[in-house]
């Protein structure tokens, strides 16, 4: 499938979608905001030109819809990935795999390939849980786990909840429930994506198969002190919240070193200081944790034991501990039969390949709750992503694209009763 | 003199110029903004209504004068403060002082007292260092020690210098020099301000007599990580900027409290976190050190110790670190005749009062290198000050203003030989 595939189509996606930002450095285009929504009205315009038929559902996402050739009746493949972006991210998270489905239904189209299967290639809406904790929003209604008191609970750092956020942009967080994809419709589903590490680059090769992705559970930490100046206030009469603060950041990077917790990864990624003034000791700290395993129970018990700590600190240093918790996804196994296919296909296409988990929360292990569903890494260089340097070539994305394509097609090409 | 000072008219001014705010919680008045120069037109406006001559200087200080009754050529007495805040702050720190001035000018003028010596009533721009690091920067031009190159050099957290805000409010940084005060002008000079601490209100003392000033060394500094996704990064490969920020915010906290810095303060007040996203490493974090000290020596041994153990921690950590120094003021002993000038006028007005240093910087240590200077403190709330519950009441300000009307005119009558 190689041949089918057109890098420059692919380059000219990546670029048209990096336009779509608050500006530079990197790409900053968030979860529900006007410039999400714009990125999305770019990808019905490309995949209408291509004839597919496109439909958005009420918590935003954009399921273009190119129907068999054979005029038969059976369950949909799909495809694709999501078009926000963390705050002064790159050009690859989500759009690589939006890109690369884009370009399959083009190849599939231009090349009058026969398809016993409707083909469906989605954007999923606020897969970036960095605006309001809950990442895969989309994907998550979709697989019906969205409520509309879910919607409403959840808020971003200036008070804007995911329910406002979603009703200014025209969307239904009421309606949440009617995205819900019917299992019966549904064959399977495959998206590619860059690695976001550096497994792929270091082992020199151009395709990642997915079995197990990570699970993250995510809290937003409040710390109380009491804001007062910093000359007139001896050392010993102090609530600083941020030294209490500062020590809760060093426990989550030792918890994460430990033994018992080999391979859980824990990050303090946001922390603001109120009235964060050179002359004010600090009144009020708020920062976020992100827990992430790939073991189910130990992620939430690395959760609770955090927690536990943070309030024996607290409790020493007399401030005060609000903890909420904002999001919590399970790992996820991907089924092997599906991967197996994905190996079929990259053999077939004369790429080498390695099986491995991802470390990153994707759409997919929200849609295999209702498709099996299975994931294409590609490489990223340095390992980097979330930040303006993430790369990956030209050449890496088709690689990631051909074998996408000749999944797709292995999968079209399956009988009904093997799902 | 309590007879003559009016608390209706101290709370009068404390609630025009609260009023002169960014908008609430507290008071937002920065250095160097258009709020900060409103503030000094209420200042002249008010001086001008009761006879003074105002005048403003190239760096935004506003000095009233009140010329003598007798015609004499004496040198001046003065007093005064500032009129800009800390984000967030309240209303009474340095306002108190222009208050407490106002009303002592509004006393003698209306009671026809008689004047030997030209009594001049002054507002300091830009006391406060939240803004620019650099505290005092109205005082430190009287007393000579501004440089147009220096108020270049300083900038705000969004880059703009000092020396263009002030620019940008028609003051002229260049000029700066030609704000420096002639000693042989000066006979000297008394500050009231708020206790910032809560030494008098746990004696139940309304009078505190300042002896030392706390000198105060700053720094802002930058530890440059790696920023990459919290999921795809293995713990092991990380360079978290903010878990090594944590370990110096705790450093500073240690420091202070071993037994070879007993009486250090040293402060984290802000800290800012890059780019803050939930699923991001963080790459970036700036943060501020202040560090307060009596004695000289031990205030710049601790900085240099603070910069050694950060050096050490980025070291092993193997991020970046870069140390800018944004301040620099030595503790000041204030002369002893004029506290004891100050002690004999709480004795004549029937105020108990208590000698005590202070922890925090005041324009005082800047005016005593051209005026010999004093200071009178009046009790802060729970200690609190910097925060929008800092509190001091109408009687305690009117304790304040008596005494310090009662020394003015002990110094006014005080014969030019014993300068």
């Amino acid at each position: 499938m190689k041949t089918l595939v057109r890098p420059d189509n692919i380059d000219r996606l990546i670029a048209r979608f990096a336009e779509i930002s608050e500006g530079g450095p990197g790409v900053t285009r968030l979860a529900y905001s006007p410039l999400e929504r714009e990125a999305h009205a770019v990808f019905a315009e490309e995949m209408t030109r291509l004839g597919a038929t496109v439909t958005g559902d009420a918590v935003g996402n954009s399921i273009a819809e190119l129907p068999p050739t054979t005029g038969g009746q059976m369950a949909a493949i799909g495809t694709g990935s999501h078009l926000d972006s963390v705050p002064v991210g790159g050009r690859f998270d989500g759009i690589a795999g939006v890109c690369a489905g884009i370009e399959v239904a083009r190849a599939v189209v231009e090349a009058g390939l026969e398809r016993n299967r409707p083909w469906r290639i989605v954007a999923f809406a606020a897969e970036e849980g960095a605006r309001f904790g809950q990442a895969c929003n989309g994907s998550r209604a979709v697989a019906g786990l969205s409520t509309p008191e879910g919607l409403a609970a959840l808020h971003d750092k200036n008070g804007v909840t995911l329910a406002e956020a979603m009703r200014s942009l025209g969307l239904a967080p009421e309606r949440c429930r009617e995205a819900t994809w019917d299992r019966a419709d549904w064959c399977a589903f495959v998206e590619l994506h860059i690695e976001q590490g550096n497994l792929l680059e270091s082992s020199g090769l151009p395709i990642g198969v997915v079995d197990v992705i990570s699970g993250s559970s995510r809290l937003l930490v409040r710390i109380e002190g009491t804001a007062s100046h910093t000359g007139g206030t001896p050392m010993y009469l102090r609530r600083d919240a941020l030294a209490a603060a500062a020590e809760c950041v060093l426990v989550c990077e030792r918890i994460a070193g430990d033994s018992r917790h080999r391979g859980t990864r824990v990050t303090v990624g946001r922390l603001e200081v109120q009235p964060g003034s050179v002359t004010t000791i600090p009144g009020e700290v708020v920062f976020s944790v992100d827990v992430r395993d790939l073991d189910n129970a130990r992620q939430r018990e690395t959760v609770e034991e955090l927690i536990g700590r943070f309030g024996g600190i607290v409790e020493r240093r007399r401030v005060r501990l609000v903890v909420e918790r904002t999001g919590d996804t399970s790992p996820v196994m991907l089924p092997s039969w599906l991967a197996g296919e994905i190996v079929s296909a990259a053999g077939a296409e004369g790429y080498a390949y390695r099986v491995m988990s991802s470390g990153a929360s994707h759409d997919s292990q929200q849609v295999n709750r209702i498709a099996p569903t299975g994931m294409i890494f590609v490489p990223s260089r340095d390992g980097l992503s979330h930040v303006p340097q993430e790369w990956t070539t030209s050449e890496e994305l088709s690689a990631g694209a051909a074998v996408l394509l000749a999944t797709l097609l292995r999968l079209d090409a399956r009988s009904e009763a093997a799902r």
